[in-house]
């Protein structure tokens, strides 16, 4: 059974990449106990920010929803890495919030940040069912169109 | 002592419906150690958003408190769900997170955010005095005015 | 080594004062197990917010950064009460929430949020660094220009 999750993300066709290291005085993860707290992640492939803009003005919410899975990834990738590279210890998916640069009128954040949502259940079954908060902003860091962050029990 | 806290909603004619069940990949709350922590929740009543647009200039800042006194009723809903239906169970009501639909230039924020702040405190007497953060935001879910999520320990 | 925390504050040339008593149904600090969990701070000095308006309309970048700063010593008074006078107790700094009031074509958010992680680093060291989520809103409580949140694990 070991390696059950990464088994899963090579049947979805997910690499999960090296990890960046960080570039400021903040780190990717943390651990307090039983619980990994990831930072918000950007929607980036390979150190790029892949999808900037608004939506619906610069993405349609199909792409939106695809940004929000890619911000997943890379929260993944950091929780791989806080895991000592065994995702199989994940207990647990507690918490996604999911951050949408919109406009005042915006109404389908729900729809953009299930991208990540379906995500972790498809990859964690049962136990990627989690609490979620899903927000409009005006901005986010670097254009980013959303920003994923996540909260995880391990064993 | 039993039943407590529902004595307690009585009191206040406060009636939780049956939550709903969950419409997408995630659950309105997770359960991690002695943390149940609740997905935002929009000012919804029978399962409709009752309270949209912005405050103030949809709402105001009156509405804006009630529509947060509502989402903390929701909030509660899940709560109760979470703890097999005992209420009493709560210990701590630990942060509150409060989010406004409205412009740029409002300021009054937190007489928004008091709506769901003096209920907790209404219920939960000492132990429902929480951290909190209010912030605003250009647009929420369904064009809901307010959100929002909350974490609690229990016993 | 007892006052390792505040002798690293005097040098810093940081007094931090006395909190002030909480003005609504909500506190600035809760405390769960180990965890300590802060408030939303806004850049306050003597009870007045210091830094109002938009980033980069109405303040510099740099600016926005010692706004955060200034957040983040809020945090730290808060903190300090919590463990009872006594910042040696903290094991972790878990996680900073970071919101910066600007206009939806800002994009450096990050940079005025070193503001608050730089301060944390300089403080705490190793155990200063942290997970965080910056992101952009319309506009925060009372005007204030950014606002910080935190949790910390304490022994």
């Amino acid at each position: 059974m070991a390696g059950r999750i990464d088994a899963k993300l090579r049947k979805l066709d997910i690499d999960l990449p090296t990890p960046m290291a960080p570039i400021a005085n903040y780190v990717p993860a943390t651990i307090t106990g039983t619980l990994v707290v990831i930072s918000g992640q950007l929607p980036a492939i390979d150190g790029k920010v892949a999808f900037t803009g608004k939506v619906p003005t610069n993405l349609t919410i199909e792409q939106g929803a695809a940004a929000t899975r890619q911000s997943f990834i890379n929260v993944l990738v950091h929780l791989k890495a806080a895991c000592n590279g065994d995702l199989d210890r994940v207990k647990r998916v507690v918490r996604l919030g999911g951050f949408v640069a919109c406009p005042p009128d915006f109404t389908q954040h729900a729809t953009v940040m299930n991208g990540a949502s379906d995500l972790a259940v498809a990859i964690f079954g049962e136990a990627g069912r989690h609490a979620r908060t899903t927000i409009g902003v005006p901005s986010l860091p670097l254009d980013a169109a959303v920003e994923v962050e996540g909260m995880f029990e391990i064993g």
